[in-house]
Order: C-alpha cells, then structure tokens, then sequence
C-alpha cells in the first residue's frame, strides 16, 4: 500500500487541516490526522476537533485504497524537515507508514482509522455563495466582539443573516455590536445562522483572501465551508442571538468626524497605562474642534492627549474601554470615521465615514469625577 | 528642573539600559531606571539587577543637574508611543516626570534614587581591549555551551584567559567544551577571569557588531565593558574552572571532514522525533565514505539518513545529544567541518576545516543495542 506525492504540495495541505487538531486529547487518535487514499488517486486529509472539522484533497499516484491516521505534529514536522521534491509514503503490514525521499527515510507507526471520530455528512438544505476576499473582510471587522465567555451560547459566534436582498453578519459580546452588511441576492428566502468564532478564526486563515468563490452550505445543525479542494464542516450554534436592531440609536445628538489613525495612535497613548488590573475606562472630552483623550491611574500615571475633529451638536465627557475603539478603528478601514453619540451613559456608534456597510455599537464605561 | 532631547535618541539608550531590569522584582526601585542629569548637559541612564548593571549616556539640553528613577517599563512604553521629535522632560515639586511633546503629555510619579542600588566602581588594574565584531564572534561561538544549572558556580560563566600572544575563550557545561583562540598582545601579563554567561548574552544582544573597539575592565571581584557611550559593570564569579587541556585528546583514530550544512540538516531530521521526555542519542554510524544518522524512539518512530563525508581512520557507531551536534555545526561558521574520534566512548572533537582557532569537545551517549 502506497502512494507518492510532491512534498511541498502534501505539506500545505497539512499544515491546513492540522490547525483543527488539538496539540493534547484525550486519546492519541484524537490527535492525529486521518488520511485516506482513494481508488481515483486522491489523498483526502482530515484534522477535527469536537467543534469543527477541516478536509482537504490532493492528487497522488497511488496503488490501492486505503486509510490510516498518523500523529499530526510528527507527521508534520517529519514532512518539513525532508528534502524537497516526490516523497514516497509506504505502509507495512505492521501499520508502520514509512515516508522516504531520496536518502532519508522516516518510519511512523499509524493508529487505526475505524477509532477515528467521523465528520459529519451534511446534507444541504441552503446553500450562499459569495467572493473569498469579501467573507474574508466581513470577518476580519467583526470577528474581534465575538463573545469569549458568556451565559448566551449564541454570542460565541457570529449570526449571519440572509435576507432577500442583502447579507448581514453581526457579532456581539454585549459590551459591544459589529454589525456588517453587503448587497446580496438569496436564492433560498430569509434565513439565519450561527457559525462558532473558533471556526470562522480558522477559515479567516486557511482561506486565501482572493476573488474566487466560497460556499457555505448548510443543514439543520451544522455547515460546510467550500473553496478549491478544502472542506470545513462545523456544528452550528443554538439559542437566540440578540435583537440588536432595537438597540441601535434612530438618531444622534452629537456627530465628530475624526481621522482614524489620529484616534488609534491617542488610544494606544492611553493603552499603555492601562493594566489588567485596574481597568478604567479612557476618557473622551468632545470640545468645539477636538476631542481630549485622557487617562488616569490610581497611582499617579496619566496621559493627555488630543486629536482634530469636525464636531456638530452637544458638547460632553464619556468613558469608554480602550480595546473597544482601537479594535473598531481598525475595523473601519478609512480613512475617516464618524462617532455618533447620545449622551455620556449612551452607547456610541462608529461608522467609516461616508458608508452605511459598517456599524459599531460601544457601550460607554461609568466615569469617575476626581 | 527640566531637560529635553530627541524622543529616538532617549527611546534607544533606553531600549539599551532597559535590558537587565527585572520585569518582577521585590521592591519597585529595583524595577526602575536610574536617570542622571549632570551638569556638563549629559543624561546618564541606568538600569541594573543583582549580577550586572547597565548603564548609558546621551546629549540633551538640561536647565540644572537632578536625579530621579522611573518605573523602567512604562517609562519605555510612554516613549515609544510619543511622537519623534523633541520630548521635554520636567520633574515637578511632587516628583511627578511630566514628558511633553507636541499636544502630548504623561505624567509619571518618580521614586527617589537614593534608594536605587549603587553601581560599584570598578578600579581597573588591567584591561584588554578588541574589536567589537572579533568578541562577538567569539562569544556566539561559544556561549551556547555556559553551564545553566550546576554545581560549580564557575561553569556558569565563560572563562577568559589572557596569555603573553592569545586570548582564549572557553564554555564548558560539563557534557561539552567549548574553545575559541584568538591572537592578541597582552600588555599586563597572563591572567584569566570569569564573565556570567547571562552578562554576555546581554553584551552581544546591545553592542554592535562593528569594527570599533570594546574596553574590558578588570578589577579583583567586577569587571567593566565599555564602547561608545555604554559601559556594562558587572560582578565575576569565583571558582576555579575545569581543566579543559587534559580533557583534549591528544591523537585521534578516525577523522571525517563533513559538510556542515549536510550534518546540521541530517541532525535537525532526527530532533523532531526527540521528546523532552526520552532522551536518546542520535547514532552515527563511521563507514566507509558516508556517516550513516539514524534514530528511534521507543514507541518505533525512527530516521534514518546518510550524509558524505571524507573518512580516515577506524570505523565504528557513536551516540550523541542532537543538540550538542546542531550547536557546534552552528558555531563553526565554516562550509567543511572536522569530526576527530577515538572510540565509542571518546569526547568526539569538532573543528572548522583548516582552521585551529575553534574547538568544540563533544562527549558520546551511551548506545542501547537493540
């Protein structure tokens, strides 16, 4: 039983599906990776977890059909460390696979595939279809509010919404909302769905961030990511996400148009005095052109600051969480974002300027009058 | 009292000073810097722990003389967030550092530097004095193998031994030595000392790699580095070092000029199969025109490998820590490399090809048959 392959092209596909595989389980298969030879010459790699799995396929010349799992680290790091050029992947009677390329020659015990956990077949129900790069960018800007603990399983993850005519992905780790919307026409009616953070973290990764296309189909309890040869199957996520439509303000009593570097670079002035410890909320002064970014701590340490702003309506102080608006100014991606505020215990809204594709909603921190 | 100079200036003496303060340490002052504004308009920086202190002096436009430590890490954090160009710097009746620059301003409560530990001054009754690039190579080269843990004190430093027309640096963690000579005219005699390894980790990691000179200092308990602006005090250790001549065969029956790169690769192929757990030693295999590589693990994963080499001599297997092979195929910087045995149970010698100025002893692991 073997097969042969060009190493850098078996490589890469490792080094994909392996990102699912936990570094310690409960049981060695679980560590390991599956691979599965099949009568048309293609080599099928699977790594999983308990949440999501990833397969890939490659072209091989192969001999015969046939399967097994290998430990993934040392299996990877063994394919690393060979020459480059065909490798050639035998397994004995004994289940030992031995991997050789030129003079080197590796032997790696296998595990028995029937212990490996099985992926899912999902039989799709829906199906969307949309650009790598632009999943890819509706992930990056909202991704970061996922929730990482909370009592709401459902904020775990990000709700994609499909409407008739438009496609939303919305995540909230109720402190704050990222909320990003795109033109797009459902074949299948209005739906929703909830993907876990961790698995779209992953995808954000492997997928390459080009034009071609993904798919993402689904079923009752889970979906599958689609592009070129690779596969990601993952549980969705139960239980209600928020009703965040009722939480976005209809209008705003204060607007200011800032350049989004100049507020990162201040937040960041002020990020470096803030400690886990402690954690007080960094203070924004809206003036008559410029916001005052300052920062106190309880022993002493300050920072003042301020940045240009076109500022139109009430004038007042309000505190927020620095993480909160360095992630969203890095979200926007422009050059310019508009804050819309209510008042100092209201939430504040963050917009690139001059498009409605994006909203953060960031929810104020008490301030302390000293 | 205030003082004012370039923000990248004082960023990089900082970044330098900063390097053996503690992250943790048992009072606050000790992780702090030093700073000293002197009369002639020179700030000297400080920053020291138990073993060394590191300390540094930069131009700036100062209104009196003054002192005051600052907390080293967020007084770091707070420069490197500022803007390039001019910073000032003011120290206020409470003993509050105020930094302005631009709309910028911190303020950063000082302690008082009268707590601050004193740096001893070295009262240097020889010293030696070399190119900055010749001591780094021979440092690099040598460093690796400076005792972590150990009984003798002494081995967790490199030995420096001046002689009437060489300088010699040695490392010897007791399962290796290594040997770096250099021709050089000693001017007060022949006499030897022992540098802490972590100091010069330090030294190469601050000084640059040129071709000006470095001073060493040397008095009975301390030693001082000096180039540029930067002098680095720090405390020798006692004890006497091994006795590395008689430990260096004097004749050996099997040589085998390899090449480095070749070794270093057919080594590094059997690490990822070495686990911190099980210890085994790579075997090499002497036989006719190549050094057969092999290794196994006790759950049957195995490598094996073969590399060229140019063998005289007797013939015959031999066990060593992978590790101990990668560091002295590192340090050689050469293309070729000679290995010089005796037997199985000899220290292996590795020398760049034609050239005495570097040694490295190896001693064997015992081989299991099996």
């Amino acid at each position: 039983m073997t097969f042969s392959c060009d190493k850098n092209l078996i490589l890469e596909a490792v080094n994909n599906v392996i990102r699912t595989v936990p570094a310690k389980a409960s049981l060695p298969v679980l560590e390991g990776l599956l691979a599965e030879v099949e009568e048309d010459g293609s080599l099928r790699l699977v790594g999983s977890d308990t949440e999501m799995s990833i397969e890939t396929r490659i072209d091989v010349q192969a001999d015969s059909a046939f399967k097994f799992v290998v430990p993934a680290r040392t299996f990877c790091d063994m394919l690393m460390k060979m020459e480059s050029g065909e490798i050639l992947f035998a397994l004995d009677d004994k289940k030992v696979l031995q991997l050789t390329g030129g003079v080197v020659n590796y032997k790696l015990p296998t595990m028995d595939p029937a212990l490996y956990p099985t992926v899912p077949v999902v039989e799709k129900s829906k199906s969307i279809r949309l650009k790598k790069n632009l999943l890819h960018s509706m992930l990056r800007q909202t991704l970061f509010s996922v929730a990482l603990k909370d009592s709401r399983p459902a904020l775990k993850g990000a709700l994609f919404e499909v409407g008739s005519d438009k496609l939303t992905v919305a995540t909230s780790d109720t402190f704050r909302l990222s909320l990003r919307t795109e033109e797009y026409e459902s074949r299948g009616g209005e739906y929703s769905f909830i993907v876990p953070g961790k698995t779209l973290s992953e995808l954000i990764k492997i997928m390459k961030n080009d034009e071609d296309d993904i798919t993402v189909g689904l079923a009752s309890t889970h979906a599958v990511f689609e592009f070129e040869q690779t596969k990601i199957t993952t549980r969705l996520l139960s239980g209600e996400f928020i009703k965040y439509e009722s939480m976005i303000p209809k209008s705003y009593k204060t607007t200011a148009v800032v350049k989004a570097e100049d507020m990162k670079k201040s937040i960041e002035r002020a990020s470096v005095l803030v400690s886990d410890k402690v954690k007080s909320p960094v203070r924004l002064s809206i003036e008559f052109d410029t916001i005052i970014i300052s920062y106190r701590t309880p022993d002493g340490m300050s920072l003042t600051d301020e940045i240009k702003a076109q500022i139109e309506g009430d004038k007042f102080e309000i505190g927020f969480n620095d993480r909160y608006i360095l992630d969203a100014m890095n979200g926007c991606d422009s050059e310019k974002v508009e804050l819309k505020l209510n008042s100092p215990v209201s939430p504040m809204c963050v917009t690139p300027h001059g498009s409605d594709k994006l909203l953060y909603l960031i929810s104020p921190m008490r301030l302390r009058n000293d």
